[in-house]
C-alpha cells in the first residue's frame, strides 16, 4: 500500500516553502520510484480564516491516518486577538497531543559554508552538532488547573501548571539515551530542580533510569539557567540535551541561533498516538511563520526540505533519499548560493523558488 | 543614626570575594566619611552547616531591619541531597520572599576591554548595554500547589505552579518603564502568551499600564524563544527588558554571559516589605557560587564590589562614592589586569586579593 503523507503548510511563509518541497517530493515520484500519497490541508491562521477553528477534527484524524506529517509553521498576527484557545498556535498543540508526539528532535548543526552567518566567533561554533530532546506533550504546556480568572476586586490571576510523571519523563529520557548511543555517547539532562520540585522530579527519574539501562552513556545535569550561558559559553560542549516543555523551547531556540542558520534546521516530533502501537511523526522546520517576510517569495526553503529529508529517512525507511537531498542541499550552500536569511553583507540572494529549483538541479545531477 | 548594612557572604566564592568588598567598605569609612554599621551573618550551605537549617529566621528579621543586604552568593554541591525544603537556595529565596523584593534588575554590559572575553563577535556586541528587570517573588517559584506526590502505582508526580496577578506584572512593569525613562525610553516585555495564560495576562497588563501612565516610552512585546535568540542574533536591539521570575532566570543568565564577563555584573533587587512604606534592597553578583574554583582564591571580587558600588547608590544615597569605585574598577581594567575568568589565552592572571587590592589601590589615587 502507498505510505500517506499528509501536508500541513500553514501560515506566513509556510505555504511557500512546503512548495518547494512538493517539487522534490514529485521529482522523487518521477525518478526514484517514491510511491506516495499526498494530501494537503489548511491548519492556524489559515484554518480559522476557512473554517473559523485552528484546526479541524478531520485534520487531527487524517494526521494519525498518515504515516508522516510534513509541517510547515503556524502564528500569524492577525489572528492576536482572538481568545486563548482559538489562536493559531493550537493547531500544533493539538497535533503533538492527540498523536502523543512526544519527543522533539531538534538538531542544531553549525553548516561549515555558513559560518560567517553566526553572531558567535567561528572558534566558538566551528563544527557545533549537537541535538535537543525536548518533551513536548506534558509540562507547562498542557497541565491543568489553567486559565485566567477575576478576582474579586476586579483585578486577574493567570495560572499554568508545570506537571511531569515518572512514566513521561522516562520515556522521553529514553529517546535521548537512544540517540547518545547513535551519537557521542554523552547525555546533559536540563531542569531546574534547586527551584521546582518537577524538575527535581525529572533529575532523579533521569539518574534512576541511566543507572538501571543506560549505564554505558554518560549522563550530566545541568540547572537551565546554567545550560542557557554555557550554550553561548561553549556549544560545543554538549552532544544530546533532554528536558522539559518549556525549558526545550527556550534553549532550543537559543541553540538554533547559534548556528545562524535557522532557516537551514528541520525537526522531527515522534510518539506513539495512545492505544496504538504505531509510531507517529511529524516533521517541521524549526524557525517559525516569519510574517514580516511572508508572501515576498525570499524565505529560505532548506529548512522545509530537509524536513522532508528527516521524514524519508525515520519515516519512510528511505534512507538513500534522504542522503541525497541532503547532499544536494550541502552542494548548493558550497556553491554559494544564499537566500537572505544566510547571505553575508553584499553578497547576492536568491529567492525561494529559485533555491528549490537549485537543489533540484543539484538531485538530478547525482 | 547609622544606617545598617547586613553582609551575608554565602557559599563557595561568596566568602572570598565579599572579603574584598568589605576592604573597600572599610576604606569608605576611613577616608570618605561613610558612616555605616556592618553586621555580618551565613547563609546557604554556611548555615545549614552551622545551624541546620539555610537561613535562620533571626536572620531574615536582620535583614528587614537592614538598610540594605550585601549578599555573595549560595548553592553547595554538598548540600545536593538535602531535602527540597533546606536546600542552600531557599537562604536566597526566602529573603527575596521574606522582604518582598520582587523587582531584580540585571544589567548585562559589555566592558569594552573585555570585549575579547565575549563569545561573540565584537560587532554584536560592542557597547551591549542592557537592562533586564526580573520579577522576583512571583510565578512559578512560588506558586502553590507544589510538590511531588506518589502515585497509587508507586510512580510519582511532580507538580509545580506558575501565578501571576494583575497587581504583581503592575508593581515590576512599573519598575521597568521608571527605567527606561532615565535610560533610552524603550521597554520590551518577555512572557510566553502563545501558550501560557499566565503570559497572556502578563502581556495585558503590562500593555494597560502603558497605555494608562507611560505612553511615553515604547513598548514592545516579544515571545520568550525569540527572545532568546533575539539575545544571540542582535542583543543591542534592547535596553530596558521586563520578564517573569523564571524566564528571568534564564534569560538574564544568557544575557549576562553575552558580555563574556559574567564575573564582573552586579545586581540590585528591590521592594517593600508587606505592611511597611520602606524600600528594602538585597545587592548580589549576577554570578553563582561556583564551587569548583572556591578556596582557590582565584575568583574575580569586581561582580561584589560593582555590588557595593549599586548600593551606594541606590540605598545609601552615596552616588558620589558609587562613582569613584566604579571609575576605580574601570582603570584598573584599563590596565589590563584580569582574573582568570576573564583573562584571554596567555594573558597573566591576579588573584582575588590581588584584584581587590588593585581597586582600593585605584581608589587612594582618585
Ligand atoms: C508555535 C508554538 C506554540 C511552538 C511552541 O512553543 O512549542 C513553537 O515555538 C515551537 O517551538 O514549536
Ligand atoms: C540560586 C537560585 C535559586 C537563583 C534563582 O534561580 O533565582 C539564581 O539562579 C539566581 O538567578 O539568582
Amino acid at each position: 500500500a502507498k505510505q500517506k503523507i499528509l501536508l500541513l503548510p500553514g501560515d506566513g511563509i509556510g505555504p511557500e516553502i512546503m512548495e518547494q518541497a512538493v517539487r522534490i517530493i514529485d521529482w522523487l515520484k518521477a525518478e526514484r520510484g517514491l510511491d506516495v500519497e499526498l494530501s494537503e490541508d489548511v491548519v492556524g491562521g489559515a484554518s480559522l480564516a476557512k473554517y473559523d477553528v485552528p484546526i479541524r477534527d478531520e485534520v487531527i484524524a487524517k494526521a494519525k491516518a498518515a504515516d508522516a506529517v510534513l509541517f510547515g509553521s503556524v502564528g500569524d498576527p492577525a489572528w492576536k486577538d482572538v481568545p486563548f484557545d482559538r489562536r493559531p498556535e493550537v493547531a500544533i498543540l493539538r497535533l503533538r497531543k492527540e498523536l502523543n508526539l512526544y519527543a522533539n528532535l531538534r538538531p542544531a548543526k553549525l553548516f561549515d559554508p555558513l559560518l560567517s552567518a553566526s553572531a558567535l566567533k567561528p572558534d566558538v561554533v566551528r563544527g557545533l552538532d549537537l541535538m535537543i530532546v525536548r518533551e513536548t506533550v506534558g509540562g507547562v504546556y498542557f497541565g491543568e488547573p489553567r486559565g485566567i480568572e477575576t478576582l474579586p476586586d476586579g483585578t486577574k490571576r493567570g495560572v499554568n501548571t508545570e506537571v511531569y510523571t515518572t512514566a513521561e519523563i522516562e520515556r522521553v529520557a529514553r529517546v535521548a539515551f537512544d540517540l547518545a548511543r547513535l551519537r557521542s555517547g554523552r547525555v546533559c539532562s536540563v531542569e531546574k530542580g534547586n527551584v521546582m520540585e518537577s524538575g527535581l522530579l525529572w533529575r532523579e527519574v533521569v539518574t534512576d533510569l541511566h543507572k538501571r539501562e543506560y549505564s554505558d552513556v554518560t549522563l550530566t545535569h545541568m540547572l537551565a539557567d546554567n545550560c542557557a550561558m554555557q550554550l553561548v559559553r561553549d556549544p560545543r560542549q554538549f552532544d544530546v540535551m533532554v528536558t522539559g516543555n518549556l525549558f526545550g523551547d527556550l534553549l532550543s531556540d537559543l541553540a538554533s541561533m547559534l548556528t545562524g542558520s535557522l532557516g537551514m534546521l528541520p525537526s522531527a516530533t515522534l510518539g506513539t498516538p495512545e492505544g496504538t502501537d504505531k509510531q507517529a511523526a511529524l516533521y517541521e522546520p524549526i524557525h517559525g511563520s516569519a510574517p514580516d517576510i511572508a508572501g515576498k517569495g525570499i524565505a529560505n526553503p532548506l529548512a522545509q526540505i530537509l524536513s522532508l529529508a528527516m521524514m524519508l529517512r525515520y519515516s519512510l525507511d528511505r534512507g538513500a533519499d534522504s542522503e541525497l537531498i541532503e547532499q544536494a542541499v550541502s552542494n548548493v550552500l558550497a556553491s554559494g548560493l544564499r537566500t537572505a536569511d544566510i547571505a553575508a553583507a553584499g553578497e547576492s540572494r536568491v529567492s525561494t523558488a529559485e533555491m528549490g529549483e537549485a537543489v533540484l538541479k543539484e538531485l538530478q545531477k547525482l
